[in-house]
């Protein structure tokens, strides 16, 4: 049974593939039909969107869709994959923010258009040109997710109910987002404004939200769907929590070949997670002393960054985390037994829970 | 006449500004249920929306909605407002690209929490939290002017037909950006390339779109609009040509009071316009090396932006490009008899293009 949902998930994750390919060829056609200059832009979108991602968001627009019982169509499937364009302005702009010099193993888009100045000996400053452009190719990736949905085709009704939620959906992506690089201004870790900063935008903008569009467009009307949408709440908020404290953990002891990006790379980034915020609250003086003077350091050494791991570790904090994803997880689990959620989505949706918050990656 | 035309511009700039007022507190107390350090995200909103701006989009379709022959109703008037919550991105993020430090005489968003950063004694650095605002707030703006869009309440069939040139048009925006922040990059200037961003950016993207939208809106039925639209586009495109080539006179030689913008700013900018380009095209070589020797030096003195003004009214490019306004606009003009323009709405439209290319603001 596990093995039929994995087969789903490959088979959905390769639709939206194609139904991203076929858009962005569209749109290549029409932006270079306006300069070849956009050639670069073309180029670079391609890349970022088709080379690698878990699709996450759309595959939880899909459990949405299932959980509310009705069948997929390709004008669906093209609708949910629009979510990865908005990721990709998300992605894009924070790499930006936060001075992230790779995503997925590859110079960031701010990075690729600084070298891009640089190869073809451009005028002015390169790396404000790189800045312009992460600006405007996530602006542009925005719009386009937008335009992706609007022409997706799925009936007008849907469209509708579902727009309500994903303007909701992207207003809490930018609070979010605003919280967070606040957060990085504060003088203090906190372990409850790092857990509020994750509700918005991993509990709802990763998972709740994307579950509540499937599920609208799937049963649009009103009166249809409350049970649904808050059984599918019960479900995905905890959800959501525990997949962001596995990135936590995963931010700082993951795999970089796994990741993506280099080892301990939250440590070397100074990140608010709940995880740094309950380590400080329990290390000892002398040791939460040592860590601050670290965190936040771009240039802390591999050997240094075992010390901090090791150290992380002994304060209890990793312990901590971990059990608080076995709860949020169970807590997530039952909720599928909802009554509102329809039975022949129950597998899919555990399946997908469980490898949301799976250890590797 | 006039007169009237005036009053009427005066009470649809003021339910405008109403309905952005009204938009705004709405958004407010959601945004600061989440959480209160988002206050002054509000506020910064607030202010940039709330104080100053002409409306030129929204007026364009205004404009666009009395050429159909349609009547206004305040759910119209919201959804055409929304067009500045657009703008406001797309000033926002411009000023941070162009690393403007005001904007109306005020500090750019960016500079505004550059500031906030140091009087709040944060953590980190001003500069790399003001970017990061500036590219929030521009996405957050982005955002609100689709749900202002999509709540207006204008009825489904004007939204849907609304929603397909309102992607278009902000594709072309951003496509537009990029040419300009692509343009200052180029070794030389030119005056082909600079016209064809003036297109994009203020021809479709001020003008003619806007006035699609408004069109659309009140004739949402397919073809029934057909002729109706392109004779927008017959007085849009040549009139943001003409609105554009006047932005260039005022960069240069307007009043600091009237455009918000200190005195020559696109001289110290060294911004790529299509006077510039005729001016490099037509000065003498000594005096082409002595002007490019200035041109996007951030500190020029005032004695010598004087001196340069002159020597750019020397070339003889001022009067072409005069000309060149003087009879985009007449083109302009002369579009307005076309018949599938209603009558009634003539005055307007004559009125609104002359305001946008006339020589003080």
């Amino acid at each position: 049974m596990v093995t039929e949902v994995k087969t789903t998930i490959d088979g959905v994750r390769a639709e939206i593939r194609s139904e991203l390919a076929d858009y962005l060829a569209g749109q290549r056609t029409y932006l270079t039909s306006i300069a070849s200059e956009l050639v670069p832009v073309c180029d670079a979108l391609d890349e970022f969107l088709l080379d690698g991602g878990k699709r996450l968001r759309p595959l939880f627009a899909y459990a949405g869709l299932m959980a509310s019982g009705a069948k997929p169509t390709p004008e669906i499937i093209r609708a949910i994959s629009s979510l990865e364009l908005l990721q990709a302005c998300a992605l894009i702009h924070d790499d930006l923010m936060d001075r992230s010099d790779t995503r997925r193993g590859k110079p960031a888009i701010h990075r690729h258009f600084e070298n891009l100045h640089q190869s073809s000996a451009m005028n002015g400053l390169a790396t404000q040109f790189g800045e312009a452009a992460a600006v405007l190719l996530g602006d542009l990736a925005l719009v386009w997710s937008d335009q992706m949905l609007n022409t997706s085709g799925i009936p007008t009704e849907s469209l509708l109910a579902a727009h309500l939620i994903h303007d909701e959906m992207r207003v809490e992506l930018m609070a979010g987002q605003y919280l967070d690089v606040r957060e990085a201004g504060e003088k203090t870790y906190s372990a409850e404004r790092s857990l509020r900063i994750a509700r918005y935008k991993s509990g709802k903008y990763t998972i709740e939200r994307p579950l509540h569009i499937g599920a609208v467009i799937g049963k649009p009307g009103k009166g249809e769907h409350g049970d649904l949408l808050d059984a599918l709440s019960r479900y995905g908020l905890p959800l959501g929590e525990a997949f962001q404290l596995r990135d936590d953990l995963l931010g700082i002891f993951g795999d970089p070949d796994v990741t993506g990006k280099p080892a301990g790379d939250d440590l070397r980034e100074g990140k608010r997670t709940v995880l740094i915020a309950i380590t400080l609250e329990t290390l000892p003086e002398a040791d939460r002393e040592e860590l601050l003077a670290h965190l936040g350091q771009p240039s802390i050494e591999p050997a240094k960054i075992e010390e901090l791991r090791a150290l992380i570790k002994s304060s209890g904090a990793v312990d901590k985390v971990e059990s608080l994803i076995e709860k949020l997880t169970n807590d997530s689990l039952t909720a599928i037994e909802h009554p509102a959620i329809h039975p022949t989505s129950r597998e899919f949706l555990t399946y997908i829970a469980l490898s949301a918050v799976k250890r590797s990656a």
